[in-house]
């Protein structure tokens, strides 16, 4: 661990040699569950050490939870701690049913060396490591009040800034008051989904559409509604009929390399989505999180609608930091006055300081355009590299996104695909079932390929025999 | 802004000298919004640097907002950005509604000049920093996939094992997988409040209590009960005819030095609080947020009752860091696996690993357990002389707190709280008036002062000025 190495840093050998001592009286039972250690004066005069030594060994052990303190009356063995516990953590649950919570509890909570295609995020040696600790040792000599304090409620005013300049990039023009800051994508899209929607509302999303979508608005309790996805955007004349007939209150999508299939919304189906949405009053959350990833900048929602019945949803999860987690809501100045009463009841404040100081670091640098460039061009590599790979199994691309890390492949020999994803986890390899993604459950010869996580010929072996046994 | 003076420790002097230029021009109009810039060749070779120089200069102007890049064809001058957005920001609203999100928003927005006798968090300097910042340089040289990855659904196992440790040290005895890390600690309530409540279902909250559970709670569109809160508890009498009358599916409380009164829950009341909520199956939160706070370990419910039906809250935004967000829940094993599955469904996946990674690392280090104890020894003198001074002033503190920042005080003279806060804002002093607290509205001679934040002899001289002026 880590951290171990840190105490091993600090406070000199003689501290280790006083944990290690007490460790070794501990395990060895000389000092058994509740026992009293010998005070501080004490022990310091028996084995020659300074008090400050022992007070720092001591501290230490009770962090590590081995021995506590009981205020004014010195320092106790801790009761022991079954180690087991932490069994379930490390393995996760084989047993789930394959829903929409599927994917996103086994990829997050499996082992760093389990091979990952069902992922929806790069690898680590993908992202801007360099830039990332750069700005994380510019961090570490903030102002105490970047480090220690709450936020504003809207969030870093020079984070917000520069998110104003990316936005007019895309010919979203929006003012500082129409823009604030979350505590990841995941939650821009939730708070929304709070302030719009009330239990038994209908929510229109693609079909297929990112599974986290279906998890979220099930948590919101309300009727899911799924409108079949074409390359070029959802079938209109179907979203048409939907509107008319259920009248959703909201519709989630993404515009630009649309998740899982990788399509790009076309300018004339974005014209007729909004014409259709504002004769229904149907609110859009345009969620752009795979946005940086296209090579030409295809036409937004936001800038047709100019932020009127759009909201549009970022994070920085996919291209510079999931671990640093901050997202923010473009929208009406006046929907974003409420969003952030409901961020600061729902979780006081905005996101952490000390993450928007990262991020608006690695963005004011300048590297991160050129970043980008270099991750474009080696993702469209990947990206026909893996197709190929594919195509030798009878996986079949849906359709060659423009850009970004998602192949949506039809299994061309029939199987179906969660059967297929079930017996690869049995063998540690992690994919995504097509109906994870999907409302009407009509994916199931469908599965999403994350093309940065395919290098390992381990798991190209075990694709190809769970593909097989599942054809059979 | 410290990312100006960050840009100017790399890229030396050159990049500076050509981003100079470009804003020269830019102000002096010879460059207007729309016109192309230079090629990135012919302005190297034009003033004699090399073209990684002038890449560089464009790449941090684009990402201020000059200037933008279009890709494949260049950078142009950015459409001007009008100023005066950012005015709302720097100003809170001063105009707002005294309600539950009236000192939230005001204080967290106040500019860091202002004194915040009301709000709920320690000035910067009583924080242990330079512990955070060994943290965060150590953090510089974590694992990349501590830095860019998602974090696992329940949060850093590290950090939940020194947490279960200390845990145990208030007897509060849990296996790691009835422990998971949140947001925040409000986010923690919140996710709890969507696991246990429906709308229109009946809350009880001590009458006063923590403002954010009424903001919250409203957000939940239940229905809000208030029980008078007594030195040593909930009014217990009243408890039960509540209990009995309206059925309320949850009771959200501090058992350790509450907020705002500072009182603490005796055993005895915490004791018959447990046997009726058994009764009426009622589900309690217990908000542990000030537990470190107390000098000697007062009895908590969630000890009692074993994790049973009360759900045991806590985070590090008072003690450590407010900045760095993270929270934690413990409660049953099979509760925590559905918070799991909602947390991912609204925030996918638990906290920030780079935040969780730094409160480990302090906590690990040893020196939290010294910087609490002069912590509280600190208070207790602060809480003292603020008390005197008060008292001076004819505000008398309804009883004196064990422990904690908060002295719950009574304006003797018989003047409007609200009044008082809202006159003191004008001068922009910031106050909290005691109904922010209260479901009943009982608490208008009433308001809540921040020990920590009364060192400014302006900010007495102002609360003498309104006090006066508010009893004519």
């Amino acid at each position: 661990m880590d951290i171990e190495a840190q105490s091993k840093g600090r406070g000199g050998t003689r501290t280790i040699d006083v944990m290690s001592a007490i460790r070794a009286k501990v395990a060895g039972r000389a000092l058994g569950a509740g026992d009293r250690l010998p005070s501080i004066r004490s022990l310091a005069a028996t084995i020659g050490v300074s008090p400050s030594t022992v007070v720092e060994a001591y501290d230490r052990l009770a962090a590590e939870g081995l021995i506590r303190a009981r205020r004014g009356s010195g320092f106790y063995v801790a009761p022991t701690v079954t180690p087991p516990f932490a069994l379930t953590e490390v393995e996760p649950r084989r047993d789930r049913a394959v829903d929409p919570f599927w994917v996103s509890r086994q990829s997050l909570d499996a082992d760093a060396a389990v091979p990952k295609p069902g992922c929806g995020w790069l690898p680590p040696e993908w992202m801007p490591e360099a830039a990332m600790r750069r700005a994380i040792r510019a961090l570490a000599r903030a102002d105490d009040s970047v480090l220690t304090n709450y936020g504003s409620t809207s969030g870093s005013l020079a984070l917000r800034r520069l998110l104003l300049a990316r936005l007019a990039e895309d010919a979203i023009e929006a003012s500082i008051d129409q823009l604030m800051l979350t505590g990841s994508g995941t939650q821009a899209t939730d708070l929304v989904c709070r302030f719009l929607l009330r239990p038994g509302d209908a929510v229109l999303v693609d079909d297929p559409c990112y599974f986290n979508f279906r998890a979220l608005l099930r948590a919101h309790q309300v009727k899911i509604i799924g409108v079949p996805y074409t390359p070029s955007g959802p079938d209109v004349a179907r979203f048409e009929t939907i509107l008319a007939g259920e009248r959703p209150r909201l519709y989630i999508t993404n515009s630009a390399l649309h998740n899982p299939t990788g399509a790009t919304l076309s300018l004339q189906i974005a014209h007729r989505l909004l014409t259709t949405a504002a004769a229904h009053d149907l609110t859009i959350i345009e969620d752009d999180i795979f946005g940086d990833f296209e090579p030409e900048r295809s036409p937004r929602l936001a800038a047709l609608d100019g932020l009127n019945r759009v909201i549009h949803i970022g994070s920085f999860s996919k291209t510079l930091s999931a671990s640093v987690r901050c997202g923010y809501i473009a929208a009406r100045a006046d929907w974003i006055e409420h969003l952030v009463d409901l961020q600061v009841a729902t979780s006081f404040g905005g996101p952490s300081p000390v993450a928007t100081e990262i991020i608006a670091r690695v963005l004011a640098g300048g590297s991160y355009r050129k970043h980008m460039d270099e991750l474009r061009q080696k993702l469209t590599r990947a990206r026909r590299d893996v197709a190929r790979k594919l195509q030798a199994l009878g996986i079949e691309p849906w359709l060659m996104p423009r850009g970004g890390f998602f192949l949506w492949c039809r299994l061309a020999g029939g199987q179906d695909s969660t059967a297929v994803a079930r017996a690869a986890l049995e063998e540690d390899v992690l994919l995504a079932p097509g109906n994870v993604f999907s409302v009407s459950q009509t994916a199931s010869r469908f599965m999403r390929f994350n093309v940065t996580h395919m290098n390992d010929p381990q798991m190209w072996d075990v694709l190809r025999r769970v593909l097989k046994a599942a054809g059979q």
